[in-house]
């Protein structure tokens, strides 16, 4: 350890005054204090280089086989201050990958890596970066980002985080009081920011990074920039920069992974969302919370079951049904704003920073008083309304229009052909295709709406773009049951349908999710290789004009470089998929549970494998996915409430058309029959609209605790406007 | 001015070397400075006296009068120290006038009155007080309690009032910077304070007297004290304090009656609000915003009338009257937070100080730290679920059977007696009857049940209860028209009955709702004397012992006195009837507008003068109302929203039962007639939530600059801590 904290300290910039500080410093224990922080240094953190445990024994082997050459080599002069930091400082955690196209002109890239290494006053990042040495592979130049602990922490500053204190209340985090963020006792400062917030934070810092006035285009290439536009952005929808991802923290994922894939024991939650972020750790608890919450329409299908599913208590089950879903939505609400609040995602609003890709006038943000960008609002509503909502419809219509066709075709087949035939089979099929492409046609074509909308805040995006997603989806996966029950009226058919598709259709899913990323995990490497011709020759002399500017390599077996090679070709994971799969599954288990009473049966055994299957596939097959901070599940929560409120209309509509109903009711007239139906079917509309307004969307705590913090930054407005005040005072008095 | 200051000079207390500060201070022009605000002496506030130009008239004539004697008797010693402020602080305007009951003894009157005037260290209020001279009428002993300037202000402080900053963001007051709260140059002290804030203040200060632990029962009465109760109410509700109320402002009074009852210009809100507190601001604007609303439906009125009643067109009138009802009331609720942004109502929540009947255990506030009462949120639950609800259904039981047995009595002695024998009319008189006896029980049966359900602030209080009254008023005023409509569906009997309630009964309405507040006016106080004897000789002891005390009285003579004896008898205002008016008549619009689409014209008629004949009487037949802060108009809302759904359904129900309409859809088989308007009133209903969310409830304006109100005081915060760790570095350094 001595030896570490003496080969450090040539490495430092000194004010002449400031030794005797420093050993206080050197002397001190992990815990950081504060004086030298205030007259923090950008480019020197001495306190992270010794606090920084983690990857001292990395460094430690790096240092050792690089010898006391590198150290004397950059021994400081004053010169030396001039040059971008990240050449005295030690090269961490690789925190982000960045691989350039393989025709990227060397300009270009010199210049990008000059804005992310240059020093502030430059208008740079002075982020440390390394290029990975070329290997006879070696098709494109590949850089890793990183950056010291403090200059995380000043980002996480700026983009206004919220972190635990040590009172128990979330604030937002400020690198001033550092020492009021270790709440617990044997936290170190690399324990304060999260892996997934240290994701968050580069990426930000990255495309942060914005074309100043006099920059309309990116040297070398024609990439025209406007005045505020993100340069990494424009890059990257450009093809210059080919790849932006970030490599696993191998060991946080083994420990994860060991916690989280064993059955018996409860999802990490927080560890999950330590390290993949807010929305995947929001994805695994509303997977959790469901599941639990399917055992109790479980226990009414088989209570259904057992009194004969026909009689005259269907109508109470539904009541029931409707209770449930209502009640488990509200309360996954009040569940999903306790994490938001300990996750310190709440306060966030559609005021906050605007997303990378928001595009607009450059001006000052009303809050903040930031540049920002600035879009008027009537144009996404205009997009939203006048371009989105027909073309959305458009493609409902074509949807639902084959969906339809295929029925009457197949009556047309059956007629022709007789009914066993095999090619009546065929417009099921030609339907099957038309969905899966049509699927990922709506992804594109959803994608491309939504950033036409040019919504603010990366929420308010991905909420609007899961929207139209939904909407389209919906009519691909329940329309044909809908035709079955309601216009075929065929009870038999809509039972062995929904069934099919639940377990076949689930059990594929499960299989392919997780077989395709195991196979390009294991074979892609090879088949890319097997296509793919190496530039090294072309890459050799752009590489060593790198090596001048100062812009050192890793080793040939640095394990950031081995690591990396193996995961730059997995797949790329999206809750998405993931929350789909759930929306359907919820429809499915709702919206005919009065003809199906077991699909929550089957839904919850799927469930229970899925879990665990999915955190198998995501710490295993993928790369490390983009963290995104959020404070509840989207789009996703109106999606299931608007499924909740159609599936009181479905089974309000097939009881009122079942038979046996008919027939319990054949003692009114027609008239009072409807009536009835009609009157339970607003009771019970009623009921989901009484059981919103009943339970709050926020636990009582969580309010307390916010306005409590609210509270308090209050009253510290008040005493400063007071200290104010009194210096003034003094200073009149001492005239 | 000069001699004003000269004579006031003496009644104050100064430190020995504040003298040369004192000097400078009534050198400064009418803007108040700070330094003398900081070391504040709650006894003197000189600045206040020189400031208070309102008064100063007043004051002057009333020390003119009272000679040099009052100044010399007056003049301080040390030992005044010890003796209430009151004594040496001219009396100004009166803000709370407090009469106790006939048979309230000495010792009680006198135990409370040292609680309003005591000295803080004593436990007291530091408020003003004088009694009202004895006259030959006299039943009870009259306090006028008043209090200066910086008293008040320090009490809004304290209260957490929001106001508007010279940079017109909206923030907590701060008595500590006061000049930032002058957001306008002609700005004098009284102004920050409108006249509404200045009773709240004084009301929520005489509330906030609170039993100390040893404080068991209130003197010389049996009145029993519980910890923390609050005295005031405690003697309220005990009939000791038998009138608690404020005088008129006349002069601004005045001013406002000039410019609000001119029907040719709109109504001034703000000033209205500045008098009469936020909710009666709040009632007018909504009059005012639902009127204009009006048009639109009055309009389609004519139209559905040029095109011929009975045609096509009808049902896409509804679609025009569910979108107009859903759009106006989405408007509103921009609207209304709007006005309580400006008015610094809009943070308010249920977790702020509780109101003064909330009972409970006292524990420290979770935000805030101060002791106030707890009380277990799921006993409200309970006793809301398991006693208010089923009473209020059970009274709603009574009052539908009242309802329907009204018109099988009608048919059954149409029968005995033939179809125009006079008796035909009491089933209605006594169904009329029943109404107007169960209005009066429903009001105090929904009092004693929210009392019972003790909720924690104001807002829910009020929402809770009038919630309630809601609920009973639908039944006693909708259901008779739901059963003609639907029952007897006697389209021509529902037009004439619609009809008759909307013009007869809310022209009888205005009449009487004017009249007995003016009869009371004019001639209360002669009956009042008819029936009334003096108590004067019992009361005189009493009366100079108050003398004894300290306890000043006014002069016979003085307007304030003059003013309370007129006043005293008026009639209480209270915002619920004339909401219970608009809400009656926005259901006669709406639920039925397919059937009399005139009922929109008649209500824009009747609101038209109603907005002027509510402002006359409000400013002229009526006490002083109580100012209460709401954010919005609070259970209101709901029950309009509710009557907007209702409307979807009664009118489909209605077109549906037409005659006509069957007419067109004779070409259906009556199973897809059926079908259409199911799906029509379902489209419907999607609509109206559609709107719900698509209209956001706040405009961006407010939303910006509340977040950046909390950017200002989270930036505070961030300073403060900031500050703190430089000066320990200093006191570091210093060592």
């Amino acid at each position: 350890m001595e030896d570490i904290k003496e080969n450090l300290i040539p490495n430092l910039h000194f004010a002449e005054n400031d030794e005797e500080e420093l050993a206080e410093e050197i002397g001190l224990p992990r815990r950081s204090t504060i004086p030298s922080l205030l007259q923090r240094n950008s480019q020197i953190n001495l306190l992270e280089q010794i606090d920084d445990k983690v990857h001292q024994n990395a460094m430690n082997e790096i240092r050792r086989r690089q010898g006391t050459v590198r150290f004397a080599s950059t021994k400081t002069t004053r010169q030396d201050k001039a040059r971008p930091p990240d050449d005295q400082t030690p090269f961490g955690e690789s925190l982000m990958v960045l691989e350039f196209g393989e025709s990227a002109p060397f300009e270009a890239i010199q210049w990008i890596m000059e804005k992310i290494r240059g020093r502030r006053v430059d208008g740079g990042l002075e982020l440390l970066v390394r290029k990975e040495p070329l290997s006879k592979d070696s098709q494109t130049i590949i850089f890793h980002i990183s950056a010291t602990h403090m200059k995380l922490l000043e980002i996480a500053d700026d983009m206004g985080f919220m972190k635990r204190t040590k009172t128990g209340i979330i604030r937002n985090f400020n690198v001033a009081c550092l020492d009021e963020f270790f709440y617990d006792e044997g936290m170190a400062l690399e324990d304060i920011l999260t892996p997934a917030d240290r994701q968050i934070i580069i990426k930000h810092a990255l495309e942060s990074i914005k074309a100043a006035d006099d920059e309309h285009r990116i040297p070398g290439t024609k990439i025209i920039l406007y005045h505020g536009q993100s340069i990494i952005q424009a890059a990257q929808s450009a093809e210059l920069i080919s790849n932006l991802y970030s490599l696993h923290d191998k060991r946080t994922l083994k420990e994860l992974r060991h916690r989280w894939i064993k059955p018996t024991r409860v999802q990490p939650i927080d560890e999950i969302r330590d390290y993949f972020g807010e929305s995947v750790g929001m994805y695994f608890s509303f997977l959790g919370f469901y599941t639990y919450a399917l055992v109790v329409p479980t226990v009414f299908g088989f209570l259904q079951l057992g009194l004969s599913e026909e009689t005259e208590t269907v109508p109470f089950f539904c009541v029931f049904y409707v209770v449930w879903m209502k009640v488990f939505l509200e309360l996954w609400k009040r569940k999903s704003s306790s994490h938001a609040y300990r996750w310190g995602t709440i306060t966030m609003t559609n005021l906050d920073e605007p997303r990378p890709g928001y595009y607009g006038k450059l001006a000052r943000d009303p809050i903040t008083g930031k540049w920002t960008p600035q879009y008027p609002k009537w144009k996404t509503y205009v997009q939203m309304y006048c371009v989105t909502a027909p073309i959305i419809l458009l493609c409902m219509g074509i949807a639902a229009f084959v969906t339809i066709f295929q029925f009457y075709v197949e009556a047309y087949l059956a007629e022709l052909f007789g009914p066993d035939a095999y090619i009546l089979y065929l417009p099921s099929v030609v339907n099957a295709i038309y969905i899966a492409v049509s699927t990922l046609a709506y992804d594109r074509l959803a994608t491309y709406l939504t950033d036409k909308e040019n919504h603010r805040t990366q929420s308010q995006y991905e909420r609007h773009r899961v929207n139209k997603l939904i909407v389209l989806e919906f009519v691909n996966n329940f329309l044909c049951l809908f035709y079955i029950a309601f216009i075929l009226q065929d009870m038999k058919m809509l039972k062995t349908q929904l069934m099919m598709q639940l377990i076949v259709l689930q059990f594929l899913q499960n299989v392919f999710e997780n077989l395709y990323p195991y196979l390009k995990k294991k074979v892609g490497l090879k088949i890319v290789r097997l296509f793919v011709k190496s530039n090294y020759e072309k890459l050799k002399e752009a590489h060593e004009s790198y090596d001048e500017m100062g812009l050192r390599s890793l080793d040939d077996d640095d394990p950031r470089v081995i690591q990396n090679r193996k995961e730059t070709i997995l797949e790329e994971y999206n809750t998405y998929d993931d929350y789909l799969e759930l929306y359907i599954q919820f429809g499915y288990v709702v919206l005919f549970s009065s003809v199906a009473p077991l699909t929550a049966f089957w839904a919850i055994l799927n469930n229970v494998i899925e879990i665990r299957l999915d955190a198998y596939k995501l710490c295993s097959f993928f790369k490390r996915p983009f963290a995104r901070r959020t404070k509840n599940i989207g789009a996703w929560q109106l999606a299931f409430e608007t499924l909740a409120v159609i599936s009181i209309l479905t089974n309000c509509g097939i009881l009122y058309l079942s038979p046996h109903m008919r027939e319990l009711g054949a003692g009114f007239t027609r008239e009072s029959y409807t009536l009835t139906f009609l009157v339970i079917e607003h009771v019970l509309l009623g009921l989901t609209w009484f059981i919103y307004k009943a339970i709050p969307d926020t636990p009582h705590w969580v309010r307390v605790a916010l306005a409590k913090a609210e509270h308090e930054s209050r009253q510290a407005l008040k005493r400063e406007v007071l200290q104010e005040k009194v210096q003034q005072q003094n200073i009149v008095r001492w005239r």
